[in-house]
């Protein structure tokens, strides 16, 4: 086996091209056998793999300097750069994280998670290279889906006017995470069915040099194409045309259903998703239900539409109810802007990690105009995404401290549509609502109408101790509230409905007769819900905890844990209001 | 007079060219009177007069909707909707803003002032024009500087898919605010010299029907022009070349002095800019010094040179060691970061405004990351711009919750320089300083080190009453002490320098034997500095007042009235001190 051999890129440099081949398929065979037990990004890491190879045959890391944009498509890259061992021992499996890790590795210069970033970061290398004085190629990997992003423009666009080394791999495998959108793509098409010479180049109208490279997946070619662009003075796209998902038929067959996957069997292709309830189903079923009733309605979605359940035959029951704008989050909330603007219902629906890439939009171009569009913030909290790349635990911070934007917080099914119900009917303002991420059914009676704006809703009378138990949280509240009952104190429970305002009455209400206030939330405490709280009880002699996550960038912390390390726990919060209480 | 007979868009049309020439003419000269007394955006809007009247003569306004970019082009839209008076009376000059807004005229769709958002926004409501089977035109009209702007792309890109009725008109004077910047720039200009005839084509390449016009400052061709795609059912764009500043010499001559200009003598084309000192030039002299002492310190800016002072001239001293890359702050960041990974120094300077255009790169490319890069946010505060769509209140909230980043907020010009001395030199983590608006000295002594992290300054050790005044509200502070005094409370003053996170053993230390804190800060409170004391001093029996703006988008309220408003007066913070202390 020549894999486990590979310790550093000069072992790849040392092989013959039939030996790349060779090793090629022992990296897609160790992919499989990994990714099968562990799940991950499938698609992208088995079509990059002869990219890769060549990449590092051809230029010399970490001199010259590979940047991988989102960097899911970096597993073959760590395989060559001295990590093989994580791919081919199962015991090491958990020793690389699924990005790009400059703590791993001098190969790896940043830890990125979102798309768009790498031509932007590789030119800052590239111009610090030239303002040291220095030599070295810089290579920015990007894959077509990802050009969609504003941010990739705005790279290409001030790169081009550069008169040095710059190369970006452009790799096209037809596809974003879903079917690829926007007119830039039916360039690249045109560009793939003429080999590269259709007069519509992108690349080009950005002042780029460009070669195109039909046989991605053929290591030779591969090798002679950036054998032709290596040293080059001038910056320069090679736009590479791979098959996404390549060596494991399934994926190649089903290349939205492949780009990640959950643990498999590589023999019947049969991946084993969690079973169960889940919110995207409930959200498809509820979004299809409402573009039914109502024409106007139109769901939004910026290239993850398996965030709200809508795979191909449900987009295709929405027909043109739903827009995917392809990875354009800014673009998305100004066109739900513009949309709401003209009388139309929209709805957008995205990532918590992803709704920070516009805060602009939602402040300017939305929030300014009052416009009536609905947000439905998917994956929040710290049970959301747990890479560092992919946090979604900023959304409260960022979203409930913009003016006019109303943020709801959901405690369960059966509220969370009521809200939306509500939402979507209004023509007053901007709302956003956090969808919890575990199923959470409750047999309340909620309210219909949330045009009074910041009423939170008494859930239990008690005295001594109010919990603000928000959205997701609300269950460790009333569990909270169950330890307190076993120490004697009977606490006051709030559902406070509002992440985006305090209801002042009952504040000062509550101060009255109550000693300690504790708020919890599912997300960074900083600049969040519970601050409000405590800022509004400044003056009221009450006692206030807010309860929620410290300010750091986690990686991978199991969510209980982070629970516990940051005082979380129904146990941890009884014993700090008890203590309070002293 | 034609001009203050035009009530309506229907009265355009009802003209000959000859009388539209001439109305023009007189347009031009209102406007000319109207800025030299009020100052404004002399250079988009007498260049854009043409093609305004074209607009309005061709299609229908506002069954025809017109969605400008950053709407700093729309002063003659304004006169031909019905608002002539407000640029012929000078008792009505400030009855009109200086951007489209929907309260003033059914013609105005979308209040805006930032950048490269009208494709989006237009699209938005010719995607509910067609969900609503309705008919009718919508023409983006975006100016060629603001095509850099990473969300004017996206917009294009969804665009160019979408087989309906959408007209962009890119109103190309070959400027930015300064020249452009960008590779797409050589292609425009390209198409410029070509007629429109170039293969390189950007709008082609996203999908776009394309069409030129050269002489586009005359009224007949563009109607010709306007009429050739009036109804088109496919997107199109229409590129105008236009002359910025045209019918002012001086305005001709020079455009980029004269892209905003204060009010000014039209005779003479002297300016009449205030006297005294500037941080911006404050800023231009440090920074060029700091570029001279260093070969690696790179000042990177977004298409606003002026708003660090670096005009023509010395943009040309700074040389390589000065990036402008155009209006395209995400970009920016994302540079700043890698420079900094590649060991450059790399000094990225904003408006607190726009900084809010580029928060996923401030998280995840920069922060997370923790690169080591210097960020200088300026006209930062109430004291900042002040209409809606400039507002500079809330960057505190929103940098100052985002993990790794160190806010400082200098208190004078001396402690500017010795923080800015500081986050250069220093290689751990990426630091912003809050640059501060008035020109203030003090005769202090400051540290040198800011490495060991939220150490605030307490300036004055008093009893019973802590200001914590941060930044450039460290006057008031001292403002407040002085009435405090009167009062017979001698007041502790802090100068908390850290907007990012709290002392906490200073604030545990003055909560013992002080009875009330107030926080002082300029910007809005909510998510801000003060409500991270609030919440240190939950259970300390501190009383504590959160002093700073209401969560809300004002337009164009006074400084002055708008601290009153928000009881930031150092007479009203002490009379709410004096009353907690009851």
């Amino acid at each position: 086996m020549m894999l486990e051999k590979i310790k550093s890129p000069a072992d790849v440099k040392a092989l013959d091209v039939h030996s790349l081949e060779a090793l090629a398929a022992e990296m897609r065979t160790a992919l499989i056998q990994k990714l099968s037990k562990t799940g991950g990004h499938a698609g992208p890491n088995l079509g990059f793999v002869d990219v890769t190879i060549a990449l590092h045959y051809v230029f010399d890391s970490p001199k010259d300097k590979i940047v991988y944009d989102v960097s899911h498509q970096s597993y073959s890259h760590k395989m060559l750069t001295g990590r093989a061992e994580a791919f081919l021992d199962p015991e090491k499996y958990w020793s690389v994280t699924g990005y790009t890790e400059p703590c791993e590795s001098e190969h790896d210069h940043f830890m990125v998670g979102h798309t768009s970033t790498s031509v932007s970061l590789a030119l800052g290398l590239a111009t610090a290279r030239d303002l040291k004085g220095e030599t070295g190629n810089v290579i920015a990997v990007i894959g077509g889906g990802s050009l969609s992003g504003g941010e990739a423009f705005e790279g290409l666009d001030n790169a081009g006017e550069y008169a040095t080394n710059f190369i970006v791999v452009v790799n096209d495998n037809e596809m974003s995470i879903a079917e690829n959108h926007g007119g830039l793509y039916k360039s690249l098409a045109e560009l793939r069915a003429t080999a590269g010479e259709s007069g519509n180049n992108y690349f080009k109208a950005l002042g780029f040099d460009y070669r195109y490279v039909e046989r991605g997946n053929d290591i030779a070619t591969l090798i002679e194409a950036f054998k032709a662009v290596k040293d080059s003075k001038r910056p320069v796209v090679v736009h590479v045309h791979t098959q996404k998902g390549k060596g494991l038929v399934w994926a190649e067959e089903d290349r939205e259903g492949w780009h990640w996957a959950a643990p498999f069997d590589a023999a019947t292709g049969v991946i084993h998703w969690g079973t169960g309830e889940s919110y995207s189903e409930i959200l498809a079923e509820y979004l299809l239900a409402k573009i039914k009733a109502d024409p106007k309605v139109v769901v939004i979605h910026s290239a993850v539409p398996a965030g709200i359940g809508f795979n191909a035959g449900r987009r295709k029951m929405a027909g043109r109810q739903y827009i995917d704008v392809g990875i354009a989050e800014e673009h998305a909330v100004a066109l739900a802007s513009g949309l709401a603007k003209g009388g139309a219902k929209p709805i957008y629906s995205t990532h918590s990690t992803f709704i920070q890439r516009t805060y602009d939009q939602l402040s300017q171009d939305l929030c300014a105009n009052n416009n009536p569009a609905t947000l439905l913030v998917t994956c929040a909290g710290a049970d959301g995404m747990n890479d560092t790349t992919h946090l979604c635990i900023f959304d409260i911070p960022l979203m409930s401290n913009i003016p006019n934007l109303v943020y709801l917080c959901p405690t369960c099914v059966e509220e969370m549509k009521v809200m939306a119900d509500w939402a979507i009917d209004q023509t007053e303002r901007p709302v956003a609502i956090r969808v919890p991420n575990g199923v959470t059914h409750r047999s309340d009676v909620f309210d219909k109408d949330y045009s009074r704006l910041n009423t939170y809703k008494v859930e239990h009378r008690g005295t001594r101790v109010a919990i603000f138990a928000l959205g997701s949280f609300y269950d460790r509240g009333v569990a909270a509230a169950l330890e307190l009952k076993k120490a004697g104190v009977d606490a006051t429970l709030v559902n406070p409905r509002f992440a985006s305002g305090v209801d002042m009455a009952l504040v000062e209400e509550l101060a009255c007769d109550h000693e300690v206030f504790v708020t919890l939330e599912n997300g960074v405490a900083e600049g969040g819900f519970g601050q409000k709280i405590a800022t509004a009880c400044g003056t009221l002699g009450v006692k206030v905890l807010v309860r929620g996550l410290a300010k750091e960038f986690y990686d991978k912390v199991p969510f209980e844990t982070l629970c516990e390390n940051n005082r979380l726990s129904p146990r941890q919060v009884a014993d700090d209001v008890l203590e309070a209480l002293k």
